[in-house]
């Protein structure tokens, strides 16, 4: 198949283009390159079947258009994922994650591309309360600019998908971690532990709860679902289990072999519209087969083991 | 109060911004005239209360948040509310219903006002499976693009209002009839009808169910929740009972005293992304007191005999 990913650069997109190329397809890589690096599709632009574009889904809507030409399927993870930052710029989730799969979907309607393949989130649950949350859980109320804008442009999928113009299937993620993860909590703590291995600032009290994903298992969900065509199917993405951001921590420093002393900055929040606890039923999934390899603590160990490996992502980006 | 209505020229903004002049609140209406009727406003504007401002809530931002300063509260009605015509312009409902919406809500922001009151529709349902639906209903696939741009808007405004910014009241409306109502199936009957009172064509099959309430029922839904100040509440607005596009035919017909033969496009659908049957449970609007005064049968009536008393609403507009 000729599969176009967007986001190709980024920690899921990048991983995801492996295994597309590793599996012999041919693969159109689309990246802005904003928060994208262009070292972790190295290995895959050594393959003939990987073709990268560096372009801009708001801004070069005719080169998106362009880019999608005789594709087969889009797998749309491209996306500003910082939930934390929403409020500063409250904008930018909006353009970034709605404007921009509005667009995807055009450029699929103009090239006549029928399958799309959609990161969403376990965020747009907001504070449900049920818990492990199925797919069909009572119509929730946005408690973030992030899930907001993730439940409007699942919105444009599926309204796009009813009418007959794109197959869809949405993937709701819980946090994922990993090989090339980035951003988030593992790699601010190494990177605190790194400065000052003795003291490690905590925001909120510890306790709250996470179920992380690792990008492996995430990435052979969405593969395993490529060939299908459904009219439109949602699929929560996560793992049985969760754990605290105190037991977190405590794998963290085992591995990295420190022993900080904790500060808290209290409650039981990270941030504004932090989603407290995001764990999602996945018995839809597990249905279909696809089964998870790693445990959230080896996902966790391993987003470590990959940060040890590449102390250069620990250091600010120029520019940035 | 001081309160601000978007959309105010339009069919529910210009009945609702009669009723908070008669209510003795200053009002300021906003609108782009791009449906809206400034006739509409012809008696507001002759109360001291109140004040027209012709901007455009995408375009001119900066005449938006001054137009909400010292304002206690907005009720946002703008919207693009053609669901019929969104395969055709499918950026429409996104500037008109999110991006808009997010304006507003950032010079809510911008001004401290504190209190928003949101028309949505039942169309979020998409297909559900629940008749007559509640607001909690299983988490639905969105069918429509005017659905999806709702869906959305509603994800912005409960978002703001999580993270403490705005307190927010979201009515999602069943279709709704009265005294200026100037599009949808009811206009074009009695339009077809005057030109040729023989033959009356019908999009799909007639037996599309649907549950309309009357403008002034809605009316006095949103103007009774106006001075309370919930983090977030949703209400479905509606009426117990709803009617088929074929019952509708004949009370207009019987109105019109004419009997014309009917053909039928078939199918149960009006339209792409039609919903074919929106009929809600307003048990939780109704747990506040309110009540609607008209049946569906009255609303389409007064419906007809506002435009047979301004037959000049049935001729297209200059430059439309």
């Amino acid at each position: 198949m000729r599969v176009v990913v967007t986001g190709a650069a980024g920690f899921i997109g990048s991983n995801l283009v492996d295994a597309l190329v590793g599996a012999d397809h041919d693969v159109v890589g689309l990246d802005n390159l904003s928060t994208g690096r262009l070292e972790f599709l190295e290995q895959a632009l050594q393959h003939e079947r990987f073709e990268f574009r560096k372009l801009d889904l708001v801004d070069d809507t005719d080169a998106l258009t362009s880019s999608l030409e005789r594709a087969d399927a889009v797998i749309h993870l491209a996306a500003n994922a910082d939930v934390r930052f929403g409020w500063d710029a409250p904008r930018r989730d909006l353009e970034q994650n709605v404007v921009a799969t509005q667009n995807v979907l055009e450029a699929m309607r103009a090239c006549e591309v029928r399958r799309i393949l959609f990161s969403s989130t376990g965020s747009i649950y907001g504070d449900s309360a049920c818990v492990p949350t199925p797919e069909d859980v009572s119509f929730p109320l946005q408690t973030s600019l992030y899930g907001a804008s993730k439940v409007a442009a699942e919105g444009y999928v599926t309204a796009y998908a009813e009418a007959g113009h794109v197959s869809a299937t949405v993937f709701r993620f819980v946090s994922i971690l990993g090989p090339r993860y980035t951003h988030g909590h593992v790699i601010d703590f190494v990177r605190h532990l790194r400065r000052d291995p003795e003291l490690l600032p905590v925001l909120g009290d510890g306790s709250q709860r996470k179920s992380y994903l690792d990008v492996s298992d995430c990435v052979a969900a969405i593969t395993s679902r490529l060939a299908v065509e459904p009219r439109v199917e949602v699929f929560n993405l996560g793992v049985d289990g969760f754990c605290t951001v105190n037991q977190s921590i405590r794998w963290i420093t085992e591995k990295l072999g420190v022993s900080p002393r904790l500060t808290f900055s209290g409650g039981d929040r990270g941030w504004v519209g932090d989603n407290p606890f995001i764990y999602l039923d996945t018995t839809r999934i597990r249905a279909t087969g696809w089964t998870t390899r790693y445990t959230i603590r080896e996902a966790v160990e391993r987003t470590v083991d990959f940060l040890v490996a590449h102390p250069e992502l620990l250091d600010p980006r120029p520019g940035s």
